[in-house]
């Protein structure tokens, strides 16, 4: 059985929900390629997605009051996140009635060439596994499902064990809307249980999957997607440490604010966000690591999501005040309940920082490292691993170091923020929520913004056909 | 040493070339990686594209002559593989003036939203492997070099061993050609030798790599960079058998002309190309198969390129020949040298096909597969493993069953072919040269085309840049 948590007592929160049997899996899948043609074929999935968006949003008080008993995130951040939530299944049917995701290409016969006209179609089904950061927006019905519904793949989705009535809840509403307004059946469905989650990657139906998660489970998951007889990508959201560097002048000019924002950005969501800033580089003679000091030992922890990610952070500080040279910059108040985490902030200087301190502390805790030039610094930053989003914070006097800095993080970052800080990942065209592995093990494509389309998308070319015969969006 | 032999004599071609060591392959990925930042950053990428394809248009007839005592090709292919090769370099040089391929995208800020741009940018120094079945076109100045370095990534290529001195020449000519416009030192070289190749595959420094070859190399070769410390994207085009599928009508009105199409296809290039239709069906009733023998017994072989891939047929044909209810249905005459090939066309009922059978034989040889009906047939072309290409023969009154067939096609091709035959890959934009695994190992990719450039490039977002720091496609 799965059993949820109230985060807030450590209690079970309601009734637990079973695992799937291997049957059911089998079964799952089966009712996704039975749907599969239909789906694929069916010139009514932009409006099958809203009326879902729809039927969620009706249900959204009842949804973060749910999400709450198993997440403790309140009921502000619950009901935002079901808005996010249900804005991407609008702008995925949105991105459906422009058309553009075929990117349909004709090249008309010419000499000896043939007609030949390419599109992209549906790989087939698809396993998405869900967050428990984001219980509903990376979630059974989070982007992954949104982006590969609207490509036209039927979706399996792994429920997160620490919250398998949310789950439930959220599957029901989605099931429930896609009946009414037709969708065939087996379109999206979910299962429940790590063993599930494996059988539904190794079955031979399941033709990509999507995971946002930890480093070492998405890892192992890869492996396995790797290993099988018909390999399969893994389009995996692993998290990182999101370097941010405050170059000398922003340094001496805003050192109070930047120092403000950065324990905002780390604390927020107590920590517990894959574009956390985990590693801030500043200048070793700037008032910034007293001003971080001030701030950090004015804040304060939360209920973290479960108790596995509560003992993970907390080995993770003991580990990080082990590496030599690491002292104590701060701490601040430790949340509430049993899973209550610490914010902590480390510093080190750039002469003893190792790749120990590059490992992500998935929590409210940061590394401060002090360089003492940028020369210095650029090769370190170089040799970090990948990366979701990268940091810089400038002022005008900065910008020919800015010009030094920028072509390195644009090898080790997917998103490249200025004057700002990572987290709060912006659901629009333009966003690149991806990067080096192991930031994300398929770095050419995105898990937040329209782009994240093309994950479910493989490129068709025919070649001399009739008219009639060809996809309507190459005639 | 890495001797090249003429397979007209299967003598000695030339003098060898020597093995490149360890130190070797270093020295040329560290050269790459120093030409990066320059040769990504250049606004000149086209204009040197252009420069290379016209000093390997002014050597064509060196080239040809020197390829041809390694190949035994004949001096008209290869002459035209040389322009298909300075086309392709000349098509990518047009792509980038185009610059479709940067894909820019902008989300201005709205409301809380920040100020999103993305855009592609390279990957960094790649590795591409030669073919020897086309000794330029997909060889180290191919058409992964030419996308590759379109893209702006410096090229380490690994000549492929049955070509050594054809490899030495073209990397020579396309060295001075980058070097007399000012192109970085390092933007192109070469290796010689299997170990040679695997190391360029290990090296940190190398980011992607492009492989046009067998099924069993690929696979070894991806597994070498699944295995990394930072695995690589692996782009193996690996071929397949490329069913065909004739259908009824065109069976009974257009056997004799379905039949020499087909014939001139597998026998073209001695067979030895990725796209050969090795597999094709046709009607239980029809008289296509006493048409195919009468076209197969007489046509004739040629030289094959190596005494490796003529072993490798000579063991695939007596294994097919091997397989309980697959018969002998026609043999040409033999090519002529020690490795010449003859034709072969082995016959089986669908009732008797197993997938021994959709093995690909690398070589003239196909099997003719006679069907009850198409209902029979969908079931096992749908388990057929990926293919590059498949082929559908109809006439008008076949349409309906066309219908049902494509489908099928859609989800185990890349490319479908209608009343057409599956070699002769146009270079043009719509092209999808890639398939369903095995086939290749992206699926989502092509190795020939426009969109072959995307293979290269990763996309990185800015966020509430200043303008002047912004890549200039996206101010």
């Amino acid at each position: 059985m799965i059993q949820g948590f109230d985060p807030r007592t450590g209690e079970p929160a309601g009734e637990p929900v079973a695992e799937t049997t291997e049957a059911g899996v089998s079964a799952k899948v089966a009712v996704a390629v039975a749907a599969f043609p239909a789906w694929a074929g069916s010139a009514r999935r932009a409006e099958v997605l809203a009326a879902v968006a729809g039927a969620l949003d009706a249900n959204t008080a009842e949804l973060a009051a749910l999400a709450d008993t198993e997440t403790a995130l309140g009921m502000e951040r619950l009901t935002g996140e079901v808005g996010r939530t249900t804005g991407q299944l609008r702008m995925f049917a949105a991105e459906l009635r422009d058309g553009g995701y075929l990117d349909p290409v004709i090249s008309p016969a010419a000499g000896a060439a043939p007609d030949l006209r390419r599109v992209n179609r549906p790989v087939g089904p698809v396993a998405v596994f869900a967050a428990s950061n984001f219980p509903f927006a990376f979630s059974v019905a989070g982007g992954d499902t949104a982006s590969a519904l609207a490509a036209g793949c039927p979706v399996v989705a792994k429920a997160h064990e620490a919250q398998p009535r949310t789950a439930e809840l959220t599957a029901r509403i989605v099931t429930e809307a896609l009946a009414a307004v037709g969708a065939p059946a087996g379109t999206f469905t979910i299962v429940h249980g790590v063993d599930a989650g494996l059988r539904l990657l190794r079955h031979p139906s399941i033709t990509a999957a999507g995971f946002t998660g930890s480093t070492a489970g998405g890892l192992a998951l890869a492996r396995v997607c790797a290993e099988r007889e018909v390999p399969i990508p893994f389009f995996g959201e692993l998290g990182s440490v999101n370097p941010v560097v405050v170059l000398p002048s922003a340094a001496q000019s805003r050192g109070a604010e930047i120092a403000a924002g950065y324990v905002g950005s780390l604390t927020l969501g107590t920590g517990q966000f894959c574009t956390n800033p985990g590693l801030m580089f500043v200048p070793a003679d700037s008032p910034l690591p007293a001003s971080i000091a001030d701030t950090v030992t004015a804040s304060s922890g939360g209920a973290m999501l479960s108790a596995r990610i509560f003992a993970a952070y907390q080995d993770a500080v003991v580990a990080t005040a082990k590496v030599p040279g690491v002292t104590m910059l701060a701490a601040g108040k430790p949340g509430e309940g049993p899973w209550g985490a610490t914010p902590q902030v480390f510093a080190v200087s750039l002469k003893e920082f190792t790749a120990e301190l590059a490992r992500e502390q998935f929590g409210p805790a940061g590394v401060v490292v002090t360089y003492p030039s940028l020369d210095d610094l650029l090769p370190v930053l170089a040799a970090l691993p990948g990366n979701l989003a990268a940091t810089i914070h400038l002022d005008a006097p900065d910008e020919p170091l800015a010009r030094q800095l920028l072509p390195v993080l644009e090898r080790i970052a997917g998103r490249i923020i200025c004057n700002g800080w990572p987290t709060g990942v912006a659901v629009v065209a333009a966003q690149q929520h991806g990067g080096p592995y192991p930031a994300t093990t398929a770095p050419a494509f995105t898990s937040v913004g329209t782009a994240a389309i093309r994950r479910w998308l493989v490129p068709v070319a025919y070649q001399n056909f009739p008219p009639e015969l060809l996809p309507s969006s190459l005639r």
